[in-house]
C-alpha cells in the first residue's frame, strides 16, 4: 500500500501533525493484528492476546506519544540480541566480538541451523539465534546476570525490567533447537566456555520483560549515539553505535530484513514476543508491542504502523 | 584498522582537506590492490592490469576530484544490475518487479543456485545473478538491447557507453552457470519470455564500457533522487530511489554486503569488472575502478579506499 | 503389510504354485493403482489411465506369465538410464564411464540439482537425471540416435521399441530443468560436449516406446549376465552387469530406494511413465506397467506386486 | 585395479586356494594402510598405530583364517549401530523402528546435520549418527546398558567384549556434535525421553572393544539368518536379518556406500575405529582390522582387502 512513491510535504516541527500521523500508524497497526497470530512455540507466548496493540514515541527532550497497549510487559525475544551486541562491543570490543561471528544477512530464518553446517564455522550475524548464543558465550566469561540486567536496564533507560519467571522456564524447558545449535557451535570449535551457562544467559536474556516504551527508550538511546539524552551518561560509546544501526538494518527482521529496508527503512530489531524497537537516528525512539506476528515472526501491527510513519514523515534512512 | 571507534572532526566546507582525504584515499586503496587477484573464470576479465586503481569523486555542482585511472574503459559487469533494476521500476513499476523477485539479502555467493532451489521459486534479490536474470526477463518484453543502451548512458550520463564485444562474447561464451539459472528459473514458470533473448541482454548490459567517472555519475544521479543534476532531467523518480539505495546497501557488494554496511555503510554495488559505484545522498557520486578482487569478488582497492574515505568523511549512513 | 517375517515354504519348482503368487501380485499392484496418481509434469504422460496395471515375468526358457496391460506401450523415462549406463560401461569401459559420475545414492529427488551445487561437481550417480545427463554426454560422443535405438532393442529384446514423438515432443518442451542441469554440468567443465544435443539424444531416450514385456526382457537379459538367453548374442559383458545391478539396488527408485531395497530387495528401475523393471538373478526377468505413481514418483501397483512377489518368492537379494 | 571384469574360475571347494587368495587380500590390505590416516577426532582414536592391519574369516563349521592383527582390541564405534539396529528390531519390532527413522540412503556423512534440518525430520537411516541415536532413544526405555552390553556379546559370539573407558570418555567429551543432533532431534518431537540418557549409551556402545574375530563371529551370525551356528541359539529372527542386510549394503560405508556395493558388493559396516565387518550369505563372517581410514572414514586397508576377496572369491551379492 505504500508502494507508491508519492510522499506528502511534511512539516515535521508541526507537532499537532505528527501526532495525528502517529495515531493513524496505531490505528493501521491495530487494525493489523488481525492478520497475523501469537507464537506458539513456547506455551508462555501463546498466552498473548492478539489483538493487543501499542505503540509508543519518544524524543530527545523526553516528550513521548503513546497510543493502545504500551505498559503492558511482555518478553523481550531476539530484541536481547541487540542488548548482548552492544554489551559485546563494549566490554570485549569490536575485533574479539567479530573474530566469532560474522556480519552478513543469513537469508534463513532466525533459527536454522543450515548455514552454520554449510557455508561457515562462524555465525552469520548476531541477530539470529546462533550468532546470539555466540555472543553470549564470550560475554559469559566476563559478565554474569546480575550485570547483564544491570546493563540491559541502563540500555533501555527502565529499572522496571526483571525476568519473566514463566517465560524463563517455558524457553528452558524448550529450547532443545537452541542446545542443539550451541552444541553444533561448540563442536565447531567456535563456542567458548560451557553451553549449558552460556543458554542459561541467552534464555534468560530472551525473558526480560520490557513494554513499548522501554522498547522506545532503546530506540532513543541508539538515536543518541550511546548516551541517556536525559542523564547525559554513556551507555556505549558513540563509535559502536554505527555497527549496531547497520545490523539492525540489515539482519534485524530476520528474513524479512530486506524488505523492511525499502518499506520501512529504519534501523530496527524484532521480538516473537511481538516487540519492535525502531531508532530515528538524532531525533527518535520508537517501540511497538503486537504479539500477532507475519509468518516470518515479525509482529504485523508494528510493521504495518512502522511502514505508515516511516512514509508520511520520510523517515527511512535512504528517503 | 578503521575498527576503532574514534573519528576526527571535520570541516565538510573544506575542501582542500576533503581532497587530501580522498588523496590518501587513492593511495590506500592503490596499496590494496596487491591484496586481490583479477578475476579469472572469463577470459576478456583476466587481461586486466591487476595494480591499476582509480577513484573519482563528483558533487552536484560538477566539481570533481580524480585520481588515478579514472577514465580507463571496463566492463561493468554487476553493476549492471542496478541499472536494470532502475529500468524495471520505471517501466514496470514496483508491483510488477517485485512480484517476481524478493528484496531479500541471501547470505550466498552471486551465482549462487541453492536458495533457488533450496527455499524459494522467486530470487532472493535483483543484486544477485538469479535475481538480474529475472528482472531482465521482464524488461525483454518492454526493451530491446537499443532501449537499455539509451537508459544506461542516461543512467552514468555518459553518452560514450558501448559494447565491448570481447567482453560480451566471452560472457556469452561461458555463461553456461547463467543459463542453467535462466531454465531452472524457466522450469519454475518464473522466467518471462524465452531464456536465450534475456541471457543475451543480460551479458550485454554486464558488457557495457563504464569507466571511475561513470560510476561517479551513476552515485551522483542516485544521490541526487533520480535527476540528472546538471540537465535537470528526471530520469527515474526519486519515490524509486528509496528501493534502489535500500537494496544497494542490503545486497549491493554480494556476501560482503553486512560487513561492508558496518565499514563503509554508503550504498554501493560492486561488479567483477573491478568497478564499485558508491552514492552518498544529497552530495557525492564516487566510482572506483581496481581489478584486483577479494575473495568475495570484490575490487579490494575500491573497499579500501571507500573504507577510508566513509571513516574519516563520515559518510556512514548510520553514523 | 509385508513387516512381518514369517515367510512361507515355497516349492520353486511347482510352476501352478508360482502362477498363482503372480496373479495375487497383480490383483494387489492393480489394487494399489487407485493410492496413486499420473504424473502431469508433461502434458504426454497426464494422458495415461491411471487404472492401467500390468505384469510380465519371463524365465529363462521364454516361458512367460502376463497379467492385465503387458502390450500395451508407454514411455520408458528413467529406465532408460540402466540403457545409457550399459551402453557407456560397453563402448566407453567402466573407468572412463565413472571417471565422470559418482556411484552413490544421493537422498534426493531425481531431479535434484542440489548436490551438484553443494556436494561435489559430478553428479552423484547415472540413475538420476544428473548422473544420466552426464553419461548421455559422453556417449553422444560416440553414438547417435540410431545407435541407442539399436542398443535398447537388443537390450530389451524387442525389435519393436520406437520413439513415441509426442512424448518426445512433450519433454523437449518443457525440459528446462533437465537444461539447468545439463548447463549447470557444462559450467563445472563436467559435461562433455554440446548440451543441447546431449538433451536432445537423453529426451529421445526417455521418449522410448516400450512395454511390460519390453522390460521383463531387459530384466531377464540382465539376471542373464548381459546375454540374450534366447538367441546367446552377448550384449554387454557379464562383468559389467555387477555393476548395473549394484547400482540399480542401491539407486533404482529415486529416494525411496533404501526402503524398496529393504521391502522388495531385487535390483530394479523405475521410470515415471509408470514401468518398473526387476530383475532377478539367474531366473527372470519383470516388468511392471502401472502409471499410477506414489509421492516419490514411482508405480504404486508396481511396488505393491514387487513386494507381493518377493515376500511370498523369497525373491529378496538378502533374504 | 579391479575395474576389469575378468574374473578367474574357481573352487570354492578348494581351502588351499581360498587360504592363499585370503592371504594375499591380507597383504594388499596391510600395503594400502599406507594410504590411509587415523582417525583422530576423538583423541584416544588418534592413539591407534596406522599400520595395524588384520583380517578374520570365519565358516558356518568354525573354521577360521586369521592374519595380521586379528586379536588387538578396538572400538566398535559405528558398528554398534548394526547391533541397535539389531536390538531395536527385536525388542521394538520393524513397525515401531521405522516409524521414527526412515530406511533411505543419504548421500551426506555419517555426521550431517544437513538432511535432518533440510529434507525429513525422521532421520534417514540407522546406520548415520542422526538414525543411531534415535534408535538408541526408543531403545533405551526398554533397556539399559547391562541389557545391550549382552545382547552385544550375544550377537558378536564374543563374551569378552567390554567397554573401553578411556574411549567412552573420549566420545563423552568430545561428543558436542553428537549433542547437537540429539537436540535437534528432541527439538523435533522425535527424539524419545533424555537427550543426555540416549547419548550415555550410544557412547558406550561407540565404546565397546571388539576385535577382527568379533566381527567376523557378527559376520557369521547375520549370514547364519540371525541365528549362532555353534549353540543353535537364535539372536534375532531370521525375518530381520534381511533389513539389517540391505541396509548395511546401501548404507553401511557412509557416503561410500554406494561405490562399495559396487567394488566389492558384500553387506558390511564399517566404523571410525578401523573395523570393518562384511557378512557373506550362508558362508562366512569377514572382520577386518585397519585403523588408517580413506577420506570417507572408512579403513582403508580393510576396503582393499575385501575388494580382493570379493573379486577374485565373487561374493559380491550381484556377481
Amino acid at each position: 500500500m505504500y508502494f507508491t512513491y508519492e510522499q506528502p510535504e511534511f512539516d515535521l516541527n508541526d507537532l499537532d501533525e505528527i501526532r495525528r500521523v502517529i495515531a493513524e500508524a496505531y490505528e493501521n497497526g491495530r487494525e493489523h493484528t488481525s492478520t497475523g497470530k501469537v507464537a506458539d512455540y513456547i506455551p508462555e507466548l501463546a498466552k498473548a492476546n492478539a489483538s493487543d496493540f501499542g505503540i509508543c514515541v519518544k524524543n530527545m527532550s523526553g516528550e513521548k506519544l503513546s497510543f493502545g497497549e504500551t505498559e503492558k510487559r511482555f518478553s523481550i525475544q531476539s530484541i536481547s540480541k541487540v542488548i548482548n551486541l552492544a554489551a559485546s562491543l563494549k566490554f570485549l570490543g569490536f575485533r574479539e566480538t567479530f573474530s566469532h561471528v560474522k556480519m552478513e544477512p543469513s537469508g534463513d530464518a532466525f533459527n536454522s541451523i543450515l548455514k552454520l553446517d554449510l557455508a561457515s564455522d562462524l555465525p552469520f550475524n548476531p541477530m539470529i539465534n546462533a550468532g546470539a548464543i555466540q555472543v553470549m558465550s564470550m560475554l559469559s566469561n566476563f559478565m554474569d546476570y546480575d550485570d547483564l540486567l544491570s546493563f540491559s536496564r541502563a540500555f533501555c533507560m527502565d529499572d522496571k525490567i526483571m525476568l519473566n519467571e514463566e517465560v524463563y522456564c517455558s524457553e528452558r524447558d524448550t529450547g532443545d533447537r537452541n542446545r542443539a545449535i550451541a552444541y553444533l557451535l561448540k563442536s565447531k570449535g567456535v563456542l567458548q566456555g560451557d553451553p549449558d551457562k552460556t543458554l542459561d544467559l541467552y534464555f534468560k536474556m530472551c525473558s526480560l520483560n520490557v513494554n513499548a516504551e522501554s522498547l522506545a527508550n532503546m530506540g532513543l538511546l541508539i538515536a543518541n549515539g550511546g548516551t541517556n539524552p536525559f542523564t547525559g551518561k554513556h551507555i556505549i560509546h558513540p563509535g559502536y553505535i554505527r555497527t549496531i544501526r547497520s545490523l539492525m538494518y540489515t539482519c534485524g527482521l530476520y528474513d524479512e530484513s530486506g524488505e523492511y529496508g525499502v518499506l520501512v527503512g529504519i534501523p530496527s530489531k524484532s521480538g516473537v514476543g511481538g516487540g519492535i524497537v525502531a531508532s530515528v537516528k538524532e531525533r527518535w525512539g520508537i517501540g511497538t508491542y503486537g504479539p500477532a506476528l507475519n509468518e516470518k515472526g515479525n509482529s504485523a501491527g508494528g510493521i504495518a504502523a512502522l511502514q505508515h510513519m516511516s512514509h508520511l514523515l520520510r523517515l527511512n534512512a535512504f528517503c
